[in-house]
């Protein structure tokens, strides 16, 4: 052990897959720490970082054990909560911070990471360039009435959207239903939608609002949308939001 | 030169501040360009990193000229242009979008980069957690009607707000009109305040939107705005909004 009654929680992204696309500060942690815990999908992601910490792996829908393990070992190791994306974005840091507010101490660290629209939208050409929202449709830990209120005040505020969970196999009726509240406000304006962004099996489709609902087989929790908005433009090639420059 | 005729053109997110939120990818590619031209500003907070490349800096109001000498000298050099945060949020993805769109041809690449909502989220606790949206109170390029509108219906759908470029000295009174308008919605909410984010002077408050209107002398163009929906919690630490699990 490297730390002795000098405990420390890093909260930390690996950001959207790619392993270069972690930060010098994720690194640095993740080399430091004596224990890294993280579900085994995102562990995976960083296996080549050189680090003697333990890993502990676990699975989807057990984040508040993992939470309540990491503020265990953290009283007397460096430890590093992983979470992909930026944890900060649907990742560990609100359940961290919940535990926090309740009372509990450690020394906590948030570092932040790269999220899925964010390579995305590189990806696209660069749909978002200006004012966003991101809305994920998973109803998990929400009600439906809710994400659907807040999907329509996007799109009447007619902001660019990146759609996180857009669809899994339980909840196939979700995206359709979205898929019909989006063309009430977006008919004509341009789609990107983008599976595994940085990672293996990388692919992307533009289209036009209208014709997502032919996606619905395709997209999955690993796809990420982003809805343009009326100003956003597509030529075939590239897929972009005017800054409003003069050129 | 290290190319010749093997011209690239990166676009790179050099992160809020710190030099160790860059991502492996954006130093790389800084290290192995032989041009990296931004803001004198951006170009500051990477001048740790170690390459020959030869660095040109410009000002503020003039990223249509940087632009196209990025995309001339490209053609037979590698290039870095540098974006503040994520190139793709306010940055420079979307005017080099623009140029690709209207028929320049280069390789592009682009890097992102932590963009300023993430590191602030972080210092405050974990106030964004779910959905949120981001926009900018910069009238620059956008009519204040529709910065107006997107911020009301942003908080109409109890979006977490990330509120960029809040105040300069020219529209100290824009700043307040927004804090009306957030009133009007988010009375008894809180709000995070971070200034210099990951920089020298890094400093934050937490307050009820009520209370807003207090700082409109502290927030500027290096501060940004992160206003809580109303399941957003504080208990004089720290600032969060729960993700929804049973702990």
């Amino acid at each position: 052990m490297q730390s002795q009654g000098k405990g420390r929680l890093y909260v930390v992204g690996t950001g959207p897959g790619s392993p270069d696309l972690l930060t010098l500060r994720a690194k640095k942690a993740l080399e430091d720490s004596d224990y890294i815990i993280g579900h085994q999908r995102y562990v995976k992601l960083i296996e080549d970082i050189k680090t003697d910490a333990e890993i502990i792996t676990s699975t989807m829908g057990r984040e508040v054990e993992r939470v309540k393990l990491a503020f265990e070992l953290s009283k007397e190791n460096i430890v590093s909560l992983i979470s992909g994306g930026d944890p900060g974005i649907y990742g560990m840091s609100g359940l961290v911070s919940e535990f926090l507010y309740e009372g509990e101490e450690a020394e906590v660290e948030f570092v932040p990471g790269i999220s899925a629209f964010s390579i995305a939208n590189g990806i696209l050409g660069s749909p978002i360039s200006n004012d966003f929202a991101v809305v994920s449709l998973s109803d998990l830990l929400l009600p439906w009435e809710e994400i659907k209120k807040r999907l329509e005040c996007a799109l009447l505020g007619d902001f660019v959207i990146a759609i996180y969970n857009p669809s899994s196999r339980k909840r196939r009726g979700r995206f359709d239903e979205a898929v019909e509240i989006i063309n009430k406000y977006r008919d004509g304006c341009f789609v990107g939608i983008v599976k595994n962004a940085s990672r293996e099996g990388e692919e992307h489709i533009i289209c036009k609002c209208e014709e997502l609902e032919r996606y619905s087989e395709f997209v999955d929790m690993s796809t990420v949308l982003i809805v343009g908005n009326s100003k956003t433009k597509f030529n075939g090639k590239i897929m972009f939001t005017p800054r409003g420059y003069k050129i």
